[in-house]
Order: structure tokens, then sequence, then C-alpha cells
């Protein structure tokens, strides 16, 4: 078995389960941080094991051009290539290149694109996608899709769904044809790669459930919900969310891709949703925004310069363990590299806490009450 | 007693000994890493702590102007400041604001500059440096010194000498009158921070000579020699230590300041040095120049693309028990911050595990292997 998924608590529609890959097992809900070029911005991979990160999620597009699929696959896999030996899931290069608006050119064979770095031509199809991807050799690759721009026309939307689905289609064919290539694939004993669905339909409800539903028929071992929180009102995105969950089976993963706050994850899982991924906390964190349990701080703010407390007094990281407010305000005004790998930290204990408390809130039961401790979501952005 | 030293064993003009400071003792001879902004660039205090950092060197000009002495000085000092619970070593500014040479005068009364950030206007003088170095609280405080440029004639060289005497002095004066003013002097019951003469002398051996003589006639606890390593040829610089490390006493420690390479480092020790600081180690780093066994590599080097060995085989550091070359290229080719954390992590290593192995072999009697098996210090320019 590459791939199984058990679902062992349910709170309402929430659920805490667990999936198993060649890499190893994920407890769910669960939250990945972003390693875009094969590293989570200034943190080691010994710390990211320490805070708990049970999977990490890399950029496809990033990768295949630095340091190039080839080499990736040569030195084994992009586990190995970046001495993580834990899960690793890749996105399809297809937000990615959708977020090149100048530099690309959709077709129905695929989406001609150049280079954010260099301005060189690339291609990536379905196919070419998938081959990257086993290249790259991520224990869960993503279909290629097109990710509908916002705001859209209804039928824009559908045409761009239909063509999602039908590269959905391409992507699982191909990928059944070769998913033997992973670079791991003899020395894990024949297991593969495990290769995810991922539902379109912009903000149209009736478009997000018929994508569920058409995509569910392809049969993928689990299923994500893309081009979401490309822009749209918080509450937009929760109804799409909705629109489409209820069609997603039972019994296979929900994987709900690009977001979002502390409080929004919570509200995520309340609705059925296993994993997420998003550059906010990393992101937000090289910019000095620190979340915590008492909400936002943005921790230049001179008002901080004489604190002698932790970041968050709540927050058992290794940052709030040792560090002054006054002294991560002082890296972050002298522009100190510690202050990016610190602050960083700081915000991955905070999301990946905050799902460890959701987790076990589902399992005893009363998830609930730290559901109604989470402001609206709508009302949460920083 | 707020400060100690000892030595256990010699070996020709080596020593091995270990000094005691009001933070803790440090072994000798001791690599001092360089935390210009109470931060060693990219590493987070608990790293340096496994890599076996005795104690650490800060900047006092730097944290003079960010974030201020009278801050620090109100946040317990500058140990409390930056959660490091080892000894620490300032400098004086002497050496950073004659480094300023467009934006400082220097007078008999002291030395008037701008600040590199924003042009602001400042005047150190012995007295002042010196209560700037109390209010940040160092275990190790350093005269207020004129670093006398390269090249220079012999009677500039001479006043200039002359000036930095009556400077240590007037700095050892003030430090007398003042020293129960260190943050912590109360919770550490009544210890002091201990203040270090400077010999200068330019490169005139009986310059260097006199220098050190009379410097020791102001009875100073320690001894560093500086205003070395500027742009003089390496046998000059050789030729210098020698000159004066014959006339400081024998039963106190000697700092050398701001040196060397890796080789050089033994060959000072050698020369009977017992404390070095330079930011090579941690700046080459930076730009990916990283030391090993087996010679200099230079990470960014398109051999290295392919490369899954450690960056250094015999190295036991945790970037080589876990990286590849190939990683840590593609990490510096592109511009990620770990790559300058953890080149940064192996190259302290190695000038650590460099003074481990140093301090041992002169407690075993046979530091002249280790010395021959060094190549020659005029011929280690990286």
């Amino acid at each position: 078995m590459s791939f199984r998924f058990q679902i062992e608590a349910r709170d309402s529609a929430a659920r805490a389960g667990r999936f198993f890959t060649p890499h190893g097992e994920v407890q769910t809900p669960v939250f990945m941080p972003v390693g875009t070029l094969a590293t989570v911005k200034g943190v080691p991979q010994d710390t990211l094991e320490e805070l708990g990160v049970q999977i990490l999620l890399n950029n496809t597009y990033h990768l295949y051009l630095r340091p190039g699929v080839e080499m990736v696959r040569q030195l084994g896999g992009v586990q190995k290539f970046m001495a993580w030996d834990r899960p690793i899931l890749t996105d399809s290069g297809g937000f990615q290149v959708f977020s090149l608006s100048d530099l690309r050119k959709v077709t129905e064979e695929g989406v001609a694109f150049r280079s954010h770095l260099d301005g060189s031509s690339h291609f990536f199809s379905p196919e070419s996608a998938i081959a990257a991807e086993i290249g790259l050799g991520a224990d869960i690759i993503m279909a290629f899709d097109e990710c509908t721009e916002h705001p859209a026309e209804y039928k824009r939307t559908q045409d761009s769904m239909e063509m999602t689905l039908r590269w959905a289609r391409r992507s699982k064919e191909y990928f059944e044809v070769h998913k033997s290539e992973a670079p791991w694939f003899a020395e894990r004993h024949g297991q593969t790669q495990t290769l995810f669905g991922i539902v379109q339909g912009g903000m149209f409800p009736d478009l997000r459930r018929e994508s569920a539903q058409r995509t569910v028929e392809l049969d993928f071992p689990g299923y994500a919900i893309g081009g979401l929180s490309v822009g749209e009102p918080r509450p937009m995105t929760y109804e799409m969310v909705d629109a489409a969950i209820r069609f997603l089976p039972e019994a296979k993963p929900r994987y709900l891709m690009g977001v979002g706050t502390p409080e929004e994850i919570v509200h995520y899982v309340a609705a059925g949703v296993d994993m997420m991924d998003c550059v906010l906390p990393t992101r937000a964190a090289r910019h000095g925004l620190l979340f915590t349990s008492e909400g936002r701080v943005t921790i230049k703010n001179a008002r901080f310069a004489a604190d002698e407390g932790p970041i968050d007094p709540a927050c058992r990281c290794k940052v709030c363990a040792r560090y002054s407010r006054a002294y991560l305000r002082h890296l972050y005004a002298s522009n100190e590299l510690l202050a990016q790998t610190l602050n960083t930290i700081h915000n991955l204990a905070y999301y990946l806490d905050t799902m460890r408390r959701v987790r076990q809130a589902i399992v005893l039961g009363d998830f609930a009450k730290v559901l109604s401790g989470v402001r609206p979501p709508h009302l949460s952005v920083p």
C-alpha cells in the first residue's frame, strides 16, 4: 500500500485521522509548511523536526527551474536532496505558472511560460508536469490544473473547470503509466507516489459541485480544493469550500490549498478539511508579523524595544522560551538574519500547535469549544 | 574574584589554560566568534551552545548605535539581552570608529565620528567608551585605543602608540571608579567586568616592544595585541606578534585581535596566544567560502551541483552529518537564507574543532605534530 488514510474520530464535520506514505505517517488535520525551493526559508531541517512538522510542501515550478528535475531525480528525489526523511507534497506548478500572468500562454495542450529568473521559455502539459513531479519524487503529487483567475465570468470559469477535468484525466493517465519511475521506487519496495485530484470552479457553487463530482468520478486517492484565497472575500471562500466538500468522499483526505490565517484554518477543519498549506506563517514572519494567542504582533513596533516578555506568553516554542520581544525587535530593526529564522520558527510553532490542539479536541469530542474560542474568520484578516 | 586565569599545560610557547568570568569559564586557547549586533549572523544561540562556543565577541560601536547602551543596560546587560548565559567580550569601539576613515576626527580627547547608519554625530573618549562597555556589561572589556592605520611612518606610529598608552591609563582610571556599575553587578554578588589593555605599535618591532612593556606597567589582568591583520603581509604580522608577546607576562591571557585563517590561528597559538576573534569564518560562510580539512570549498561552484558528499568528510558538525554539497550549492545558488545559516554553522564548527584539537595536543604534549600538519601560514591566504 503506497497510501492509506484512516479516520479515527469525528466531531460534526471535522475529522481526526492519519495517512501513510512511503516516507512516513501524517496525523490529520495537518498544516504543511511551504518549502518552496526545498527549504523552509531560514529554518534548518532539524528544527522543523523539533517543531513536529510532519509533511512539507515543495513547489514544482521552482524546483523545475532550480536545481532542475533531472538533478533532483539523480540525487534520489527531493527527500534525499533536502535531507528530509518525512513526507513531502508537491504542487503541480499550475498555480505558479498561472501567477506569471504576463509570461504565459494557455492552450488545450498546456501552458507555455517564461522563467521569472531568466525569461527562458518552458512548457508544462499535464503529462510534463506529472513527469516533473515524478522526477522530484514527493510522496503526494498534484494533478495539473488551471487555477481560474478571480474575478471570472461564469462561462469562462466553466470552460476552465472543464479543461481542468480533462487535464486531471491526462494527469492520471500519465501517472498510472509512469508511477514506477519515482527515484526511490525500488528502494522503497515498489511503493509509489500518490496523485491527488484538484477541484476548481471559481466562485460559482454549482461549478464547484460539478467539479467535485466529476473529479471524484475520475477516482483519486485524495482531493484538493484549489483556486481559493485568490482575492475573494473570505465568506465566499467558505461558501465555495462548503459547495465542494459535501461532494467529496468521506473516506478520502481533503486538502484545501493555499490557506489561511490561524483562525481560518480552525474553521476549515470544522468544514471537514484534513490538509492545508500556506505561505502566510513563514512569509509574515520574514516581514516581522507574528501570530500569538493574544493577536498579531508587529515586532518592529517601537513599543517592544524594552519589552522583556516573550512573543507569546502562552507559547512553548523555543523562541518564546528563550528570547525577549526586545531582542527580537532589535534583530528585526537591525535587519539581522536571525530575525527571519526566529520569527519563522515561532509562527510555524503557532500554526502547528493550533493544529495539534484542534486534532486533540476532535479526538476528545470538544472541538466545538475550541472553535467557539476562535474569532469568526471573516473578521480575522490581519 | 571576578577574573582568574590559570595555565594547565605548555608545549614550547603554546599554552593550554582556562579563565573564569562572572558568566562562566573559558578553556584556552579559544576562538571567539563575532556577534556584532548581539547575534552571530544567522545562527540561533542554542546552536552556538551545541557548537561549543564558550565566549562571543560583540561590537560596542554597533550596539552603541543599535539598540543603544542605555537600552541594553536597562535589559540587564548584553548576556541577558541576547539570551546568552556564557561569557561575552566587547571591543572598545576603537577599531570600528577608526574604520570610518571619512567620518571621524581624532584628538587627544577622543574621536568624533558620524554614524554609518544615519550620519548622526557622536564622540568616544576613553571614558565614554568604557562607560559604554560598562553599560553593555560584557565579562571582558577592552581599553579604548587608536588602531594605527597601515602603512604609517615611524613617527606617526610612535605618536599613535603614545596616545594609546595615555588612553589606556584613562580607560583604566575610569573603569576603576565605575566598575561596580555593570548591569549585573549586584545579582552577581559584586563581581565586576575585567578590563584588558591593548598593545599597539604598528609595524615596528621596537614600538611593539615598547608598547607591550609600558602597557604591562599599567597592570591589566590581560593583554591584547591590536592593530594587526590590517593589510600587512602575513610574515610581518608574525614578526609583530613575536615582538610584543615576549614582553607580555606569562601568567596573564594574551588576546590577538581580529585574526585569522584556520591555519594562522594554529600558528598564533604556537606563538603563545590564548584568545582570538575573527569575522572570517562567519563572513566567508555568508559568501559561500567553506573551510574544510581538504582546503577551501567555494560552494557555488557548478562542480558541486550533483555532489552527494558532505562539505568535509572529516567534519562531525551537524551540517556535514546531514546535508550534501549538492543541496548546499543549490541553497547558495538560489540565494536561500538557509545557505547562510548552514554555511556559518559549518565554518564555526571547523574553527572551534581546530581549537579543541590544538588544546588537546598541548595538554598531551604533541602540539608540534599538529603544527607541522598545518600549512605555513604565509601560504594560507584563501
